[in-house]
């Protein structure tokens, strides 16, 4: 195995590679193989990029067959077929049927240029600078972005000046205290020193603050703000739409609209590069290229891209997620939990996270690093990193997701000593 | 013809399909074909990152072939192989031989994320916040790269507060104004209120801001006045990188080594997502994860990428683009210029622009409109968009580089009334 | 009368003229009279600039003296008698006996200005940029203060970009939060988004803000989390210090020493322009001139500033001032308080506010054009300047006090229509 | 002499004290005394806050008379004789008889102060952000000010993040550039990346810049720029207005109306603090109090400023100071400039320096030093100090002024080894 190359040419920035100290080959559903022909167990799913599982077959056939036509594959974002059948898939399929009336934005391929458009969307809209975002958010890493993500780690390495962002504590940050009304505050109160804002941006799940759940209520909580103060709601979807927590979008289960959403990872099908912007028709007073990016007409992204959402209508994996997630809660509840009273579960769907921080923050790296040494992939995530995350596919076999669960309990028992 | 598909759902912020209202279906070559069958000559090069044709068969059949063994699609910034073979590739066949010692950073798989990373790396390492940036420039979308793009359209868009930039007239501006001496009078003088920069930021073409080729004198000056003041230097080499202006780095033709070299578009060989940085393994002070993006490990990239330096090393690239560069200047300087002596032509190696802003600025979007109905593609770019941009595919055939010409000229001549 | 001239020729901008309009002539004590010969009893104190009374005849004659000697008047920051006899009474007389160690810097004769000055020296040495404010405070209109500054009136004026400063609630704003715990989280989580400030900067009581006392707790609990933390600690005693609170400094009573002071109003006797900011002799790494201004040099202000530190002790002000206190709370709380079940009483020493908010926050403007029409001066603060604040000179006489305090509860029971 | 009180209590941010060690006590005219007798001839006239003389005593006997009354010393923004006075004496004497029409707004008394409300009405006026000043200037020290002046060490002192201003190179400073078409040019070019400002802020000579004087020229066509291109003209007269260059505003010369006129310093008579903005009445859309500051009610300032107008109007100051300029220019040219072919003399009416900066910058403070010596008070400015700034009382007698130069003519000749 020789890793020599990247520890010799790669820029020192790279990271997961540091806890996965292997060569990758090839992958196909939850299994990930590497050089030495040993077979993992993937408990992190290209951070939610590979939703319907590595080389799904059935969306990774169609980018396979489009590739042998010489179907146009860059096109920047002119008319194309492939792209004209995922709008109408994506708008058939996935908005219309429940009951949204979504623009589609195609923007560069991260999640953090659709950000970026979203905050620019909101402020051109409003004519108002100021985002209200929540401490314990990651929303990417470009400058926009970064103005926003919660993360000093990530903040204080760009040495860079961030304006026009309201940090707003998150629900179960500050005991007693009633977010809403404080953001109600915020507004109201003439000597607050805080613009009101032009949205209000939040992930339904804080996945890298440590998967913390924002309640259906909080949602509707601050969609009724919003909407009561003339303020944009922007829900970042990015790590967990694409049914992760058991529906296409995450906050179907709050039962809301936000004004504007953000996708992207698993949109694209197979990992293959693709972001999204969702903002309702009222909103649509962009000007022609106010934002834009080279690769935002990816034609293989659009295949695969369809093919994902023909794949999770017809594959029932929003009802399989909730399924799935109910036998991982349990196995976790009932076979790591009691393992020391301090371990903190939290997560929906088939996103999890298990809180060792109230032990000791870095036992998480020990955790996912037996892990590795067990086959299993899994990553920290979290304040101090103290949160072991799994994130597994979607489509993961049931005996698969067991055994990886088994491995995982070993990791725990081995590191918390029982 | 179906377009109402992106009338109806896609937001108005598309842009390029208004100049070219049909729908492509595929591509090779230089060629482009819609629904109706119609064929096009591309001189847009999907704005050059087609750089080696659409559909090389060579560099798409490395990807078909990857896809058909279910080698790993999307892995973060894991090791795989696929990424070890690009990096080996790059470094042997590209920066060591050309005598540079760069390190490989890989972004989010855009030009835009590329920037942020390189003027972060900047910032961090020269512990200043301050950039210097050249007007006409243009470096991306996201809110760090836009901080520095100078184009006020999508500046004002943003509607957001940009700071630590200072914008340096590009030497053609101000006429009898040496730029390196008032660069170097704006760090000398203790009354300048500009703060020495961390880094010097440029295109070597402002592709954007109407193909202004700076001279190779002018950046070995840049280099110099950095140098002399331990300023870092940035290349952006995203859109005239790739052999675009004849050799592999566009600055190779001024003999210097740039700090910081961001590159995009064709590095991933046939449209692939990709964006990359080179730093000098000097600079590599870089902490994991500082900056990072989910899709910067996309494998088929990096399969593509390995091939295309493959290819356009075993095909002569350079050398072809340079001949083919002299037979386009050729025609458009017998055949084009003299229809009026207002027009103004810029350019090098194979991106072209022919500046019809003494006559009426819009005139270009004529020309383009009247060679799209002549199945020619090409855009406007530049003040006013006023300069008619040609940028084929550095592979086109002789013969269809003519024939696009020729549409090009006639194009012209219909407009200028000749 | 003749108000024409100020309408003419005066900006609009001009405000405090619009509650009483009248013309000025002369004032001596507690007591204004106006062109036509009516006297006004002053409770508004030029917003605490005269503490010692208007004309105070020990000051004044001093400053005369002065005059009549042709002792310099203007000299920059150069040595004169003057400003070493200034610097000498507050060092021997007021500093060193409270056991502090504070060097007096000069600044522009503002409390603005010395505001600015200190978060300059704050940023400075801690090379840290972010300063910590709380919402309700008022700390001045320059740019610097003013992003400080919580009134939201104020800082929309000035159309600015405000940077670097962090607002807290104030304790008294959100339920159940303890602010202590609220700062320490921001610093101590690594996802709040918030960097670690320079300082914090406060009133003891925020005047503006609707005569918000803090506690003596709270006082002592913001210089441990100061102390324990690294950071700075300001205290704003421009309109609170000066004996206004029953001892010179207004934070002596919770029994601390702040990093750095800011003062004026008072500080310079009868209301001549002087500013000084007091900070630890450990902090004194300014070099010459970093700070400066043309009137930091008036030696009047420093005669009257002397000769109001020999009166205020040699008359026992802060007694006085402790004694009168009493006094008009037992007025308010017995004469005015029992009107109206909803009104609300702050404050101490001699400041004093009630808060008519929660009955409707215009009726405090009307209560306060009623006491002018009984020749009784005070003005309105607080969140919708629902606060009727008094704030008479220290050295009232106390039966002008109490015929005050009669006036005011004749117009709060007109309004009130009792 | 006993400066150890400063040394030892006051801040180490004191400075022009350095350069003039010695106490001083009372001054007359153009002659400040020491505590030791010793006489000194100012040519430095309290950085231009004295320019009627120290003590004049028609001025400080309207004071004295004033104080002697019990006049009411301090009255925030309320209505007063003695302002009401100021502003028709301000109206009636200065502004009508020169064609302007200004409203007069009282700031904080410090310069800086009227330049941060200066550039709060332009931004509120325009709502545009920008400002546009000139690289060499100087107008404050408090952050918004700071944001424009463009002296280095006062700008890093602040470690602060500043703002929406483009810096333009003054005329002097690129050889070969006309600013006016650079500034035309950042407005018009699309790729400019500047804004467009709400105003233009320049002084008439950039004293600290180094005695710079604008050409009538120059001011008109900046004055033209602001109109063509509707953005406002703001003129810091801080320091050279008040008669200093020959005429009471010191633009006069030049024939032009600015939008904004600041001024402090010698508007205050005799040094007493005042600042006041005058701004045309078509821009009056000041809300109540948006702007304010305690001592806009310095009353005595406001008697010694009418008493200040009554004098120079009476006694001819303008036309003296044009005379004593002749005097003054045809000293240095004919005795100190042939000492040195590197010498430069630049200035008008009564303020001059010369530039020694081509010989070697720091000689200028051993001409300070070796003056001071000879009872001659003047201080250096401009690039690197490099500039000795002559700026004497404007009523100084012709006598002393003559004496003060051979001075300074001895003190060149001793520093230059003549």
């Amino acid at each position: 195995m020789k890793t020599s190359t990247f520890e010799q040419y790669e820029s020192s920035v790279r990271s997961y590679c540091r806890h996965f100290p292997t060569i990758f080959t090839d992958a196909k559903g939850a299994v990930m193989k590497d050089e030495d022909g040993k077979e993992y167990i993937d408990f992190f799913c290209g951070a939610g990029a590979v939703n319907y599982g590595h080389n799904n077959s059935y969306i990774k056939n169609k980018v396979v067959d489009y590739l042998m036509t010489d179907g146009i594959i860059h096109a920047l974002d002119m008319y194309t077929v492939p792209k004209r059948e995922f709008i109408e898939t994506l708008e058939q399929k996935i908005i219309k049927p429940r009951g949204y009336d979504y623009k589609i934005m195609f923007t560069g391929p991260t999640g953090t240029n659709g950000i970026e458009a979203a905050i620019k969307l909101a402020r051109k809209e409003t004519k108002r600078r100021n985002i209200f975002a929540f401490m314990g958010c990651f929303h990417g890493m470009t400058h926009g972005a970064l103005s926003l993500t919660s993360e000093m780690y990530a903040r204080n390495a760009a040495n860079a000046t961030f304006t026009d962002v309201t940090h707003i504590p998150a629900p179960y940050m500050v005991e007693g205290m009633n977010v809403i009304d404080y953001m109600q505050m915020l507004i109201d109160d003439d000597h607050s020193a805080v613009e009101k804002p032009a949205a209000v941006i939040m992930e339904t799940v804080q996945a890298e603050g440590g998967i913390r759940v924002f309640s259906d209520e909080f949602l509707r909580d601050v969609r009724d703000f919003c909407t009561r103060n003339g303020i944009l709601m922007i829900i970042d979807d990015v790590q967990v739409g694409c049914c992760r927590t058991g529906s296409f979008f995450s906050f179907e289960r709050a039962g809301i609209k936000p004004d504007i959403v953000v996708m992207s990872k698993s949109i694209g099908g197979i990992g293959m590069p693709l972001a999204i912007v969702l903002h309702t028709a009222e909103l649509d007073h962009w000007k022609p290229g106010e934002h834009n990016g080279t690769f935002r007409g990816n034609q293989l992204s659009f295949i695969a891209g369809k093919a994902a959402i023909d794949y999770l209508t017809e594959n029932n994996v929003e009802a399989e997620t909730k399924r799935k997630g109910e036998l991982i809660r349990d196995f976790l509840e009932t076979q790591i939990l009691p393992l020391d009273s301090r371990l903190e579960l939290r997560g929906l769907g088939l996103i999890w996270g298990i809180d060792v921080g109230k032990i000791n923050p870095e036992l998480s790296e020990q955790i996912i690093e037996k892990s590795f040494e067990k086959n299993l992939i899994c990553e920290c995530a979290g304040r101090e990193g103290a949160v072991v995350k799994m994130m597994p596919p979607l489509v993961i076999e049931d005996e698969l997701l067991i055994e990886g669960l088994q491995r995982l309990k070993k990791s725990f028992e081995e590191v918390l000593g029982k």
